[in-house]
């Protein structure tokens, strides 16, 4: 049914869209302040909160892992700042630029858009990315504006089908048409450009590994279960999170995600659920607390009787990272506890993919439908 | 426009499609042989053609990289290579059962379909998948199949959108109407699943770089010069290289590849080209001779007005790698040893990302547009 309803993208009134004319004002202040700054002859100055682990904490009631008030001012007369305070001026007239024009760009051709040598030296404006960065970090938390609101992106991954139609830059999709290929999630996933415009799913269904993904698009999982069936091709990018936590709060719908019985496993479900230490003023915007935790668990290899095939022993690396991840205060649930130390109990983790030792559906014909008819999950 | 024509995917008449037909068949010549010499009491033996350098060159004739005639028997009765026989015999048996069933996995979960632990014994069938990959593709050579035709396959990667309609599994896709996100390539893109319905483009672009094709994508690039356009995200995927191949042979248009200016860019271009050492025997299924290097060349520097901030030092490693990639047979050529010459001259590489340095739109309505009117390309 997709089909085109305008041949735009970003139509020229876009910098007229509110959340576009907000992030606008935002930056416009940055620079107003700190001009005025400068007419009184004084020193201008812009406060960013501390991005560091003091100044992030775990919020027990909306249970996503949040940065605290502590700032930090990066002042001009100040030969260890003046660097930082004229690069965060050009990444900020950048993404005015940007949102001017109705365009994105990835974080990488940002650096190769500032960069250049000042005139008369040999300074660059950037190094090199190392120095960009950072400094599109500070610029989000100093003018309260995700990336993705400054028209910039990281690389995108992942991919999604099912039960939803949606319109992305105009054109009508409709996720259950696919193919076997899916729809590739986009990096910038705000309201302005895709919007959902129906669906008749009754859950969410996200899978790490993308074989998993392709066996049960293969199997049409998704029809034969009316979802919506995702995958974020390993930690999942930010473009994902974004969607998820839309299809969350809009759709309203449970959302199962279904990820290796392994540290690496649970620091990805962890992200999606309440957020990275290190992203911790995006929170708020990308964090789904109501996800839920399918598996794979570790009682899984009892339940569903599986064998040392489907086994891989532990490395020193993976029980330092268990035990790490079991002392987070998220995880501290009784049943996370057991869950964790039946992981490290058993001294082997599984690979969704080990599920094939079984069968070749047993993962769409067996494991995940008797997993969600016993509500047998974590939250 | 993209209407469900039907909601099956491998449809269980699948088994007696021509092609599954004829991999089924190799399969069980292969195995018949091995029985009857059984029978005979005699040593069964396999002939499977060596996969090493010695036995791998460039066809002039073609422009593609061959695998050669020299083989090498694999018995059964001999210590060092009954292992290897029998798990030659154990992947063929789960890619027959594969066909039989229409369904396809991962090298990874055919690793984990065949791994299990030999009776009365502590004796694995394969130990890990540095085990099982080898054997996959012995079998693709002395089966004479492409793993896809074994129902198997390696990670997917890689999106397409533009002036092209296509079939797959049953659904109507006009990649016209993707919005910003694209269509993901699969892994599999062979003619039973996937068919070209409809195409009024005039060439193929393909560029490695995913923010590259998201620039073009937002610029409705395709649109305006009616093409398809494609990103390999890196180093091309399987599934990329095929339908890249089956586009160049079906809807015969011409295929330009936009890279980096580097020699990671040259070899990506160059195993879309002419094929790899290391998957020789693959060459005649997945190279694709007629494309053309669009870019980025290093004579672009001077012809476009960079700058240095456009410009990243080579390092050691880049160095050795250009003079290699120079001495390859198929970059024989004036004009390609001028080209690599050039870049070492320099000293320095250039990402195709480097050009919004100019400004953030200028590869789409300057860079691109002005070699393919000077007809500004390599072959």
């Amino acid at each position: 049914m997709a089909s085109r309803k305008s041949s735009q993208f970003l139509s020229s009134s876009a910098v007229k869209q509110t959340r576009d004319q907000l992030t606008l004002n935002k930056l416009e202040q940055l620079a107003t302040s700190a001009y005025r700054t400068v007419l009184k002859g004084a020193n201008p100055s812009i406060m960013i909160r501390q991005r560091t682990l003091s100044n992030v904490s775990f919020n027990e009631k909306r249970k996503i892992i949040e940065l605290g008030k502590k700032s930090q001012s990066r002042d001009f007369f100040n030969t260890s700042m003046a660097r930082k305070f004229m690069q965060t001026f050009l990444i900020a007239s950048g993404c005015k630029t940007l949102i001017e024009e109705g365009k994105t760009i990835s974080i990488r051709q940002m650096f190769y858009m500032m960069k250049h040598t000042l005139h008369n030296s040999n300074e660059n404006t950037f190094e090199d990315q190392a120095e960009s960065d950072p400094i599109i970090e500070d610029l989000e938390v100093c003018a309260d504006a995700l990336r993705e609101e400054l028209h910039l992106f990281a690389n995108r991954r992942g991919l999604v089908v099912g039960k939803l139609v949606v319109r992305d830059a105009g054109d009508e999709i409709d996720l259950a048409c696919m193919g076997r290929g899916g729809w590739g999630i986009p990096s910038i996933c705000e309201d302005e450009n895709l919007q959902f415009v129906k669906s008749d799913a009754q859950f969410i269904l996200l899978v790490e590994k993308q074989a998993i993904f392709h066996r049960l698009n293969e199997d049409r999982f998704w029809q034969r279960h009316r979802c919506i069936l995702m995958t974020s091709e390993g930690q999942a990018a930010r473009g994902a999170r974004r969607l998820l936590q839309r299809m969350d709060q809009e759709l309203k719908l449970p959302i199962y995600v279904l990820v290796d019985n392994d540290p690496w496993g649970l620091y990805i479900y962890s992200v999606l659920k309440q957020g990275s230490i290190n992203l911790a003023y995006e929170s708020m915007r990308m964090a789904v607390p109501s996800i839920r935790f399918l598996g794979m668990s570790a009682f899984d290899y009892e339940k569903f009787n599986l064998t040392p095939a489907a086994t891989i022993k532990l490395t020193k690396e993976d029980i330092a990272r268990a035990q790490q991840i079991k002392a987070y205060p998220w995880f501290r649930d009784k049943k996370w506890q057991e869950e964790i130390d039946a992981l490290l109990r058993h001294q082997f983790k599984m690979e969704v993919d080990a599920l094939l030792t079984k069968s070749i559906s047993f993962v769409t014909e067996e494991y995940i439908p008797k997993k969600l008819r016993d509500k047998d999950y974590l939250t």
